[in-house]
């Protein structure tokens, strides 16, 4: 079978996580997240996140995350402001237009949204009431194009988010992988200060399912189970969830799966910058996109499993290789052979 | 720590899910439901339910496959018919009129419709275009009071239906202990000749999570995932449904986890029903609703939990005692113990 | 061609109301409502209700008012309470619901809510975050059964809601039949202080179209024109609605024109009563439901259009007679004749 | 008070429609649609149309027709594919999305939508089931720009549509404008066989409010009437609709008030051009946006209300000047005579 560099969702959980499953799972608990490992996770979160006032939330996945957040802040002719490269874009299959609202796409050059693509926004929807009113500012750290937000570009979009009354939500399906990025300076409790809601995500970092929704600001965190339950969310062992998370912040293991990750992608990227291969954007994270000879990718794809993300010219695309926290050292070795040869020739 | 009888999902999954998600856990898949697991599952459940024809598709949990179901076949002004009792209309936080439509409930004396209530509904809505086009029929077997639909019950809903042109669909979150119950003569391919979508609950019948819909009606099946997508219940790691499905499937461990629970609560209920003690309703399965005095009540919940269901009068109520596939025999045996004693005195 | 009681929109607009839209329709004016004949209505309307903090809105229908209102002040997990008589509940297809919001229905003797039925309602949700949360009270004045809120009826709804939280919204399709029955004593101006919003209906009282949404409850007035939009409910031409509502209201034709549609029915009901007819509910609008033996209906029925309403036995049924602000004395004498002469027999 | 150009319902009805509504007044008819005035109306179309499948729905404004005919069309996963300029898009609120629909906008230089803009579309949502599927192609004649599809470009778009499965609706809420154009060679009749579903602007065309929804596609007129109940559209006095498209369409009155929209707004053009001033874009119905310098702008709006369009340079802007139905010679002679006088200086 190939090795897969598709996504980092490929393999089951990290083995401490199905080992605490298995440990604690004869154990009777309250259902719908009343359950202790739940209540615990969430009480060392808030600790690690130094934010007596945020509360959280165990979700299942990443469009669920998003959806509830965002119909659950919205008011019916409110509308979300997110870069075109956003998740709840073009991945989501209109999940929240489905809750009823629009999302107002704004070009950016790198997957990041800064004050002046939102100031574009804001000043082309003064036709009231003619139009929605653009009131949450989607993003994602780390981005769909691998890219992070350093911690002075999220204070600069954080007050300005305050200053024009808008909320700040920061989708973390790989937020693991953006904090421990070589080049991030932003830390995990600054967060909780900077942002009205964000999730961590577990997904794509060692669980078998669960993202945790983290709500900073009390204002929209009243009555937000009920949002949970009427969208299917509120799962009745919530003590799967609860487990998952426990086992990945007690110690330190949520940022040492992501720091692996970026680790191996790096690895191979410090390669191919070596033998003279460019990349579509300058990524620090788990995802890299590499400009290969249609050829090269060819004969990579023999033995590995990617996605050709686009084509550049006749004879060159870009592809993404996506590490994982599971990706072992021989697996790159064995990749970052592959391509030497290929350049030795 | 009491013992509790609330409800069928306190505990974690059966041994061995638990066992195969480990053993799987470092293979690469596919994701998003297109790993072997879930496709080697859903094959398996096709060939038990001897129907070529349906279509199977793993969620999360119950409240999650009734929204998603309802709302992929019902057009904006269809609604649905239920029993009062019916868990999507007092127990999902609203989540069918979330996705826009009414539910329209009958009133029963035991939780199943059948075809004279729903004529009812039929003649009181025939206002066009000023009312709801009743066009769905919700049941759930086992029913929210612990009740079984017959074969022949379940025939004569379906011809009706049919006939009616409305669709029916099945809530099998407690499926298993349905068709496990010592009354039932329902076979479980026979489902899929007489419904049009059902789904089968894993979550309440030894999972960690996991209900399986399926889509007997070719017409409902068209662009269903897209659905699932959209409504944020498309798993990344489908392998988590797939192999816990797989488990309970392969060979006979779902049948024989729903059957654990229902002989687990009949024994509980021969032993009432010997020292005099009446019941709420009369059901087969692993729920049972005895009438007891306050004062037996208090003393068996300083060992014991569940639920006060309902007041009888000023010294009598009602409790609901749920068994689960995972109830031992000494727990039953230590409870009728404590039961017997009060009647000897 | 028969003379018809089947309702109160039979004939198209008071010619008052025609005339002055013949008289201003040349006048240039800016759109969606912002013309001079909505605001000065506008004004007018609030110095009647002797209301500074509300705020006026036009809308087209009954059904488009009270599904802008109801969605515009939700949560998405919140509910309606609304006697299962409600316009809402059974005679608009299901357009709340539409919006994603759950009716609760109670069941009454007069189509009136009182707080011990609300009481009920809020006793039977408490299973957080299982259920949906009431949150808003939907009466109709008059009501759907032609009975009407006394003002110390509306007094104690009103502080009951506002003791539990909840908004009350008024239906007044028929306001203006209500304020005029003669047994009513409560006064325009009241509600504008018991209410959180209520309209003023126009279409069943000599308009061609148009409501008057009026929000005295300054929280939920912010914005509320986006959703008028949003819903397809802000007219190009909103000086339509406002002529109309400007003619109603600068003296007192409002008033005058539901007058004429009680006394009409009164007069129907008196000679009825003198004949030993009973009636389905003791009502004093334009609406009454007199029990009639078929026979009788059926004679009545070849000069006359109206809905049998109810079955009584096999010989009898109770008709629904609505009266309107245009009908006239002698069709009410031709009927009373018709009538009088059956007994005579 | 200053004349205005802003936009093409400034004024009321044309007096022709008045009239009618005071002569049939006093008749009783049934409600919602079914008086003999909308029926008639629609025979009357239905005949000009030459289409005997096609079914006629009157509603009051155009923001209303687009949500109830596309989301009565729509799967909840199913998208609309629109010019950026639609309507739909950045001037209804959000209507549809509100709906739970996503818009996938195109960039267009003239407003117009042609096969190729659909094909990047459709070839950028092949990720199933992530993405939305786009199904219905929205285009307006005349467009918001004031262009106008002639009959070989929507022959080939209809063909597109059908080869490629999406359904074809046009807004037509200035049609009449549209289809008198001096350059127009689309009939009247064909877009019944060219579209699944249009709409007859009566609102930008004399009427006081109206839009004749025509449903060309038997697939689609199922149970429509139901739609349109639910979206708070259905008229208690539906008679008010039926008066106005029976005087609009009972010989010719609504294609004479179109061309005098046009003819007016040409006249202008002409003047402008032959004074060297250029436009934004070549138009041909009652739209025109020239570009003119900034003080000669402020000087026309010393006597004449209209929007600036958008800025061109320090200099110089566009703006939009709309001549309707109801634009007297007189008007428009003084508005040239102004402008020459620029000139001649």
């Amino acid at each position: 079978m190939k090795i897969s560099f598709k996504n980092d969702y490929s393999e089951g959980a990290h083995p401490d996580i199905l080992q605490a499953l298995v440990n604690y799972n004869e154990d009777q608990q309250p259902g719908y997240g009343e359950d202790f490992y739940s209540l615990k996770a969430k009480e060392i979160i808030k600790k690690k996140l130094n934010s007596e006032k945020s509360e959280i939330y165990f979700v299942s996945g990443g469009t669920q995350a998003n959806l509830i957040v965002i119909s659950s802040i919205l008011k019916p002719y409110q509308a979300v402001i997110a870069a075109t490269t956003g998740h709840i874009l073009n991945n989501e299959t209109g999940a929240i237009e489905a809750t009823g609202h629009k999302i107002l796409g704004v070009e950016t050059a790198d997957g990041k949204l800064r004050p002046s693509d939102i100031v574009q926004i804001l000043e082309n929807h003064k036709n009231i009431p003619h139009q929605v009113m653009p009131k949450l500012v989607y993003i994602s750290n780390s981005t769909e194009l691998g890219t992070i937000y350093k911690a002075e570009e999220l204070q600069l979009l954080s007050k300005f988010c305050k200053d024009n009354n808008l909320y700040l939500f920061m989708d973390g399906a790989r937020l693991a992988q953006a904090l421990t990025s070589e080049i991030n300076d932003l830390k995990f409790d600054q967060i909780a200060d900077l942002t009205d809601v964000f999730y961590i995500g577990g997904t794509k970092n060692g669980a078998l399912i669960g993202e945790g929704i983290v709500i900073n600001n009390p204002d929209l965190q009243q009555d937000f189970a009920f949002n949970i339950k009427q969208k299917g969310a509120l799962l009745a062992k919530g003590r799967l969830l609860g487990i998952q998370f426990l086992e990945l912040f007690k110690d330190n293991l949520y940022f040492e799966l992501g720091e692996n990750a970026n680790i191996q992608a790096m690895k191979i990227k410090k390669v191919m910058t070596e033998n003279g291969i460019q990349f579509l954007s300058d990524t620090s994270t788990n995802q890299i996109f590499p400009i290969l000879e249609n050829t090269i990718i060819q004969k990579l794809s023999e033995n590995f499993e990617f996605y050709v993300w686009q084509k550049i010219d006749e004879e060159k695309s870009a592809i993404r290789i996506i590490t994982s926290w599971n990706t072992k050292n021989y697996v790159v070795e064995e990749f970052t052979k592959r391509l030497k040869d290929f350049f030795l020739k």
